[in-house]
């Protein structure tokens, strides 16, 4: 497989949603952009992110741009372009490379996302994927993690815990909607993306705003395929397994109320802790906290599971 | 090497000039944008586009960065705003990935690229990197491989063949400057870097264009270091090579006449040969042309040398 009949094969597939003024096919894409545009990188490999030989190949295609679009979320934005780099195995047919790429551009197709470039080349090494998203701020602001203050409280918007097993690390929904009705009516105060775990992830937020929190433990949403665990491994699991891709942000106690209430809100919310003036990251059952020194899911750090 | 330790000896190191709003760690990065952008991206492999332990790791840190430059040169355009991407084997020293981050942000430095962001991640494969690097057109407009016109002369700005024997291919100085005068004082109908070897990359021109051309071999600005080869040889690694990173670019035959004559143009040019109206590339010595249908070098297809 050449690079080029691949680069063909693709330009008779890509949408373009507006954003493209040139797209694949010169030195450059040329995109029209406004004041600020977001920007955002994630590189997956065979073998750390998921594995060829055992998993569907549209929904590694799908993963590939979906853990972008989680960035994208994650800051209130909107997605809009996208480039996708790849190292391809000479062994590689075309027909996985296929099945990959219509799962990666259902979904930007789901999410009016453009793929205007990018890079391909063929060698001797595992498959790697680097996608590169842009998009804009919604006109509310950029959400970034810096905002939390003490008082707040710590939501999530998912289950959280053994994404992996349950394959949801290749079907999550990227929460592009539910931030930005965040963004719009709540004006969230910090929010992430969960990749590394909650523990790992709400620590970026409390290191960044010079703030603590504390979890109530009874109160995480663990993931149901974890009930048969004793408790306290099912919320080490929960908060350190990584890659649920749901948000966690914090809202100032009156809006926290109201968005618990709000008969307009379309997704589940889950109130699991607040934010504290006495730095670190804390938690407990029954309002007994201790200090939470779990280590998130690195990459490569850790053995891929 | 954790990636956060990583991460974090970078930010000590990166400067911004000015484009980056937000930049490494959080989501996204948030860049400063005009109305429209130029967007490329290059995913450069260990054993494919360098060799780790035989090339000068700040050479090959600087050639990461400085293919994506040239592709901006290629549009006429300022690049801006770089991403880096990496998956970088367990077995490398951090002294190994430093020396590669020096070069490349020495090249950062020297073009005025704020790196804002990107991913790293360690697993067992070879070391890889992708650039995504953002910029803008320049106020002249981007220069796009579409338009060659009948008549028009062909130039390139330096050298061609033996890139990889002779180092080039880590040590080329991107012609930003270059492609700059040229968008300002002459207006190139369609530009290209020289990526693939002259014959493929011109044809790219040529296809967009709806265009043949005739290249005069005896113009050909081949490299020294082929001095020895037949007359014949010298001319197919000239243009199939690769990698010289020079411009190509076509100007109409006035234009072309007042260049060559330019009192301040501070680079050199080779006029190479002249579009047609007839589809193909050809080329021969002393005026006796055939058809050039000698394949480029596409990473991966072709063997590594």
């Amino acid at each position: 497989m050449g690079e080029f009949n691949f680069i063909n094969s693709m330009l008779k597939r890509v949408k373009n949603f507006g954003s493209v003024a040139t797209g694949i096919g010169d030195d450059c894409a040329i995109i029209s952009s406004g004041p600020s545009s977001l920007v955002t990188c994630d590189m997956l490999m065979d073998g750390s992110h998921f594995l060829l030989d055992q998993m569907d190949l549209k929904e590694i295609g799908r993963k590939i741009l979906s853990v972008s679009v989680s960035d994208i979320a994650a800051m209130g934005g909107i997605p809009e372009t996208a480039f996708l780099s790849l190292a391809i195995p000479k062994t590689m047919t075309s027909d996985i490379l296929n099945e990959m790429m219509i799962g990666l551009l259902d979904l930007a197709n789901e999410f009016s996302i453009s793929l205007a470039g990018g890079d391909t080349n063929v060698w001797d090494g595992k498959f790697v994927a680097n996608i590169t998203l842009l998009g804009r701020p919604s006109c509310h602001g950029a959400i970034l993690r810096s905002g939390a203050r003490a008082g707040d409280q710590v939501f999530v918007t998912g289950k959280l815990g053994n994404s992996f097993k349950t394959g949801r690390h290749l079907t999550f929904q990227p929460r592009i909607k539910e931030a930005l009705f965040l963004a719009k009516y709540y004006h969230p105060g910090a929010m992430i993306d969960i990749s590394d775990g909650l523990a790992s992830d709400l620590n970026h937020i409390l290191k960044q705003s010079g703030t603590g929190a504390v979890l109530d433990f009874d109160s995480i949403p663990v993931h149901e395929s974890l009930d048969a665990l004793v408790p306290d491994l099912r919320i080490k699991r929960a908060l350190t397994d990584g890659e649920d891709f749901e948000l966690c942000f914090t809202l100032d106690p009156s809006r926290a109320k109201v968005l618990i209430e709000d008969p307009d809100r379309f997704f589940s919310v889950w109130n699991v802790g607040k934010v504290t003036e006495k730095l670190g990251l804390f938690g407990g059952f029954d309002g007994e906290v201790e200090l939470i020194d779990w280590k998130g899911y690195e990459h490569g750090v850790n053995t891929v599971r």
